[in-house]
Formats: structure tokens, C-alpha cells, sequence
């Protein structure tokens, strides 16, 4: 398996078309059955995903929440922040002190992934609104250039429970299922494997994100050539339901309190 | 970056030199700078880290624990697999439907990592009981036969909350940090970087386990060459602790049931 990352893509705009921009530079790099990985970053900014605060009305929700976060953290918080997160979400998970909820599209992460620091000329950078959607776009624009059969995956780094830092997640995929499926498969002495459902996607994503790199140097799309998903069953479920997930079940109960 | 698996490992046997094992197989393809990832059913079968139930005298603990996901699972669970479980570990964050447990050297997973169906001889493989010191040992093993300044981690695949699917995950460095840390980086505009540490471990442990497979046709070691951890600020931190993790804060204070 090998990784290379796109160079030289520029500043994104809305209305961008990322499959024409990787085309340009990486189309010779690309052939059918490798994998692109694309930052969620640059989709947003094509997509037109970017916000002012100012558009964020505050609800008494909102509001609340700024006020517990602040009074924990000694910062004020904007609760036009506050209010974009809640409407960029279906539940909260944890709402002090962070906000960790789940998108409209399932992906778990703290304030909606909402970015504030990684915009020209707006407040926010908003998640794509339908991750896979986007990656499917990306694709046929890759198909519509002769660069057919191309797995995208839209990425995004996110933290986790348990373990320290970030690691490349995705957030939606075309062109390959989610996950395989070793279940059945035997070992070298005949006997039935206990592992189970591999994500490959998301292995996919933390692979990118070690060649990607950040800030100035770094780019926001890598081609992965030389893997192959392999003759397995394939799944696309990549986000938990509550009732499969115990961790969720959990904080739907829990409360934070300030002395712990 | 380009990964490339050990082809052609033996079963390995307790006292087994995993170093040596590779450095016969791989030894041309490795150099300074490198990072081979072992997987840790191999460590833990060379360390000789086998068990078998009979070894586990049931406290009323471990009887509880079993009685209370047997009558969940509505299967007879055996009370010395849990005894073992226990025994592995320091904390229990999940006692049922499953187990989930915080390992002697601060992993958090289902059973403690506890393999059931990877040792030919006996009833259970442990996890290693010192995964880093076992990293270094493979390390220092490569050296002596004069590949000098190969990075080692063993690593583990296991699940988490929130998303389907197991990933590879580290549980023991060598010769890199866990982690690198961007904060303070600038973006292309020199605005400073809202990204913080990522957890280069793991995601070169999800990037192995993408071209490692399972089954007859896996393996469990993996070179990683072009790849640099860059002059970034590293850290060792990888596994939380209790006060900077609050999922396992709402752990301690919930208590699962059936009827959810």
C-alpha cells in the first residue's frame, strides 16, 4: 500500500470543483481502484459551508449552555456558538464542559465539528451537510474526467474517549463499503477467526492523515494506491445506533458536575 | 508512505525471538527510520503469555460477573474467563452485557484483550503484560543485527463507542513518540492552528492493519518506510486518564440494564 499526498491544491472557494482541482494535479497519480481521500475542510469551503455567528440567533438553550461552559471554564463563551452547534445537531451528548453531540448525519464529535479558526473571511466552517453525498460527487466528477473507479472518502480528524488525541476519522465514503467482514474467515490452523467487522474506511482516513500533515505544509488530499478491499462481505453502517451503543446509553444519564 | 508486509512468518512459539523472526524475512527491507508493527497475539504467543481456565480459581466477583451476562446473553458464560479477565485488570468500566476493563498498562477494551480462539495448546492468549517494554525489546533485537533505528509498535485491533467496527490501535511504542503535536503550527494564512496532538501510534497501527488482514493469508508485521514523525514536539501520553476522560467518568456512575 502506498500514500501520496496531492500537492499544490490552492485555497478553496465556494463553488470549487474539488474533483476538477484533484484531477488537475493528481489525475496521472489515479487509477481505478485506489482511494482518495479528501479533508472535510475543503469540501465545506467548496460547498459553501461557512457562517457568521451573526446569523446564529440564541435560543434559551443556547444560552444556557455558553453560561454552564463559561462559568467552568473562566472564558466567555459566545452563545451564538452555541446556538450553531445545536442546530448543526440531532442530540447532545455532553454539553458541559464541551459540547459533544451527534450531526445530522451520525458523526459523533465535539461542537459539531464546527470549525473557528480555519476560514478567510467568515466566522465558521461548518461539516458538509451530507458527507457521502459529497464523496459521491467527487467521485463521478472524477468519472466524468476518464478517472474511473475511484473510492472517495471524506475525512475529518476527530478525538476519542479512552485514548489521547486526534486521529483521521471519515465522515462519508463512495466507491467502497464502510467496513469488511472477517467473520467465517479461517486462520492458518482451520479455525474460525474471532475478529470481526473491520472499518476500513476509518483505517483509511488515520493512514491519510500521517502524510496529509497540517497547517502550511500540509494538504488536504492523498491518494492511497496498491489496497485492495479484497473478496469479504462489505457493510456501510459506520455510525452506532444507541441501542448498540452502551457508551452512549451512558452519558444519555450522566451529568457532569463540576468537583469531579 | 508506503506499507509492506512480512510475508512468511512462522507460528511463533513461546521464547520465540520476534526480532529475529522479522529481521530474517525483512531485514533488507528495513532501515533507519522505519517502523515495523507487530501484531500482539505474536508478542504475547513469544512472551509465552498463554493461560488455560484451569489456572483461574472463580472469586464471587467473577461468579457474578458470569452469572449476570449469562442471564443476558441467555449463554452460559464460564466464571474463570471472567476470573481471567479480573485478573488482567485494574478497573472495570463495563461489567455486563460485556466486560470492559481498564489492562494492567492502561488499554482500555472488551475481555482485556483476552483471545479465546489464537492459541493452538492452550484455553487463552493474553495481551502482553508490558506492551512498550516489548517494543523496546524488538527493538533493541533489530539493532543487534544491525538494523538500527526502526520505530516498533505492538499493536491490537479492538472497538469503539460511537462507530461500527474494530481499527488497529497501539499498545506499545519504541523509538517514536505516541504522539505529535501541532499546536502552535501555522496555516497557510499564519493563523495558528486549532489542531492539537494527533496520535501518530494509533493511526500507524489502523494503516498496518489495512494490509496485515486476517486469516491464513494475514500477517502480523508490517513495514512503514517514507514516513517521518517531522520536527514536531512528541509526547508518550496515549492512554487518558480518568479526569481528563469524561466518558469514563459517566462509566463509573451508570450501571447498565436489560430493559434499555
Amino acid at each position: 500500500m502506498e500514500l501520496e499526498p496531492v500537492r499544490d491544491l490552492p485555497e478553496v472557494r465556494p463553488g470549487d470543483d474539488v474533483a476538477a482541482l484533484v484531477a488537475e494535479r493528481a489525475g496521472d497519480a489515479l487509477a481505478a481502484g485506489d482511494v482518495l481521500t479528501v479533508a472535510s475542510t475543503i469540501v465545506s469551503k467548496a460547498e459553501g459551508r461557512t457562517a457568521d455567528l451573526e446569523e446564529y440567533p440564541v435560543s434559551g438553550r443556547a444560552r444556557e449552555i455558553a453560561d454552564r461552559i463559561g462559568a467552568v471554564t473562566n472564558e466567555e463563551k459566545d452563545p451564538r456558538f452555541a446556538q450553531a452547534v445545536l442546530e448543526e445537531s440531532t442530540e447532545v451528548l455532553i454539553e458541559c464542559p464541551f459540547l459533544l453531540t451527534e450531526t445530522r448525519f451520525g458523526h459523533i464529535c465535539v461542537n459539531a465539528g464546527i470549525d473557528r479558526s480555519n476560514v478567510p473571511d467568515h466566522d465558521l466552517l461548518l461539516l458538509p451537510k451530507r458527507p457521502t453525498e459529497s464523496a459521491e460527487r467527487i467521485r463521478n466528477g472524477l468519472a466524468e474526467r476518464g478517472i474511473d473507479d475511484v473510492a472517495v472518502i471524506v475525512t475529518d480528524t476527530c478525538g476519542r474517549p479512552f485514548r489521547h488525541g486526534q486521529r483521521g476519522v471519515a465522515l462519508g465514503w463512495a466507491g467502497t463499503p464502510a467496513s469488511r467482514d472477517w467473520r467465517g474467515e479461517l486462520d492458518r490452523d482451520g479455525r474460525k477467526l474471532g475478529v470481526t467487522v473491520q472499518s476500513v474506511v476509518d483505517e483509511l482516513a488515520a493512514a491519510a492523515n500521517l502524510v496529509a500533515g497540517e497547517g502550511a505544509g500540509g494538504t488536504p488530499a492523498v491518494v492511497v494506491r496498491d489496497w485492495t478491499f479484497g473478496d469479504l462481505e462489505g457493510s456501510d453502517e459506520l455510525f452506532r445506533s444507541v441501542e448498540d451503543d452502551l457508551v452512549r446509553q451512558a452519558l444519555r444519564e450522566w451529568e457532569w458536575r463540576a468537583d469531579e
